[in-house]
């Protein structure tokens, strides 16, 4: 599993305009590649390789982003089930950082039918929020206990070390974040993408990877708008408080109650609105 | 195809911090539903029914969501293929707004192996940015053809215009916004979704309803960044300008430049990036 090095930003000529005035510069952007993630397993003597999903992602933390996605679809329980992760070296020099293999140990397999469903439709209920709910019921995912407590104060400061740490790898403007941190506020560790959920996925990949999931005392930051899918991410890794620059949707606020997360909204240094699971914010 | 009144916004009881004050308040949440859009086309005489796609969406516009969904994936080229676009009336009351039968027109079926591949992998080369853009090309995506010509001031007027635009409706914070405008700066049509691909998606199926697809002589204004996923729906719609309030991705960028597509970032009311296509722009 060693890591390689990819670039995740580019340059680009840009003319700016800034009040009546053009110049020509040179901008950074935050690369965005696809990432081709393929699961391999032993079935009867023999190697099965399914592609299962391809993500926009920005090039980095690959590795992460193919543990944590695994982990966060439930098709991985930990690190436990994983004999390698690495770069796909079939294929020609381009593309060889963008696809990712990973084994998973003898004795797993993967029902492959399950990439054409998906948890809305395993639900007898159907298509609908509460149905997306139950899914994760029947997906074995249980109500989190109560704990760790956190003071509203040390939550409204997190944004702030977010972005102090984002400000030492990023220049382009671009980026999505999502901060782990201890219940005293301690960042833990930072990961950034173009898309939202990649992020989320490498910041837990890299726990997977290292063995020590579940998440249950830590609380994670998000750089932007909570929804469902994210809910859904924590509600995996068992982490009961996530915070959010931006606003909750409706379903992910259902999520965080039926499932007692601490979903905090619009957090900034002098404030937040605390939407579920108050009883771990002190003020 | 008569649209249906559907919750875009749902209460919840939130506790706000303000400094260290804290106070119980009723906050408006952004609705987030899953959407899934069933395609329904005729084979010998049989009916075929196959769900291809399900979102998670802000109820609302769900017509107009599904034809530009499928309208930006290439799988219909217009208004001239639907025979009908409506709500699945078999399911029962709570998910029946989050079920749409998509009936393609006679004598048009759909390959539904073609929702196992991906774009990336029809293309011989194989997984990287490089491949998505050739890809597009496959698909039958022309070079834009030079015009129309905008003046600078107005593109940097949009953003003002569009959050005008959206206050009359939202008043939830969290959602995407995607805006219409002709060359002079005049808004359209304005859609909004938890997602931004949604966004972008209700805003041109309801030209593609209307039945005056492509968008030849349009700028859409995007609320946030601009990915390569956007920039391929605008593409396909044939908008010339895209125009966004974040930071555009590299492979966006790629894509604008191979393309001719002008694309703007940063966008606000003293100032902008361009990157590509500056010759659409009168300074």
């Amino acid at each position: 599993m060693t890591a390689v090095s990819v670039r995740s930003n580019v340059r680009h000529a840009v003319r700016r305009l800034r009040g009546r005035a053009w110049s020509s510069d040179d901008d950074i952007l935050a690369a965005e590649e696809p990432l081709e993630i393929r699961l391999l397993w032993e079935d009867g003597g023999v190697i099965v390789r399914k592609p299962i999903a391809v993500t926009m992602r920005t090039p980095g933390d690959d590795f992460e982003l193919a543990a944590g996605f695994l982990y966060g679809e439930g098709i991985i329980a930990g690190q436990q089930d994983l004999v390698d992760v690495s770069y796909c070296t079939d294929e020609d020099e381009e593309q060889k950082l963008n696809i990712i293999n990973v084994t998973l140990r003898r004795g797993m397999t993967f029902d492959a039918s399950r990439l054409e469903r998906n948890f809305y439709t395993t639900s007898s209920c159907g298509v609908c929020g509460k149905a997306a709910l139950d899914a994760l019921e029947v997906q074995g995912c249980a109500v989190l206990p109560d704990g760790p407590a956190v003071r509203a104060e040390t939550i409204c400061a997190l944004p702030g070390k977010l972005r102090e740490a984002q400000a030492v790898f990023e220049r382009t403007g671009g980026l999505h974040a999502s901060g782990l941190f201890t219940p005293d506020g301690t960042l833990v560790s930072l990961r950034e993408d173009v898309g939202r959920h990649n992020a989320f996925d490498k910041l837990v990949g890299e726990r997977v990877l290292a063995g020590t999931t579940p998440l249950s005392d830590h609380v994670v930051m998000l750089s932007g708008r909570a929804s469902f899918e994210l809910l859904q991410k924590a509600l995996v890794a068992r982490i009961p408080i996530v915070a959010a620059v931006g606003a909750p949707s409706s379903l992910a606020v259902e999520l965080a109650e039926e499932f007692n997360i601490t979903l905090c909204g619009f957090v900034k240094a002098d404030g937040m609105n605390v939407y579920t699971g108050e009883q771990r914010i002190l003020s």
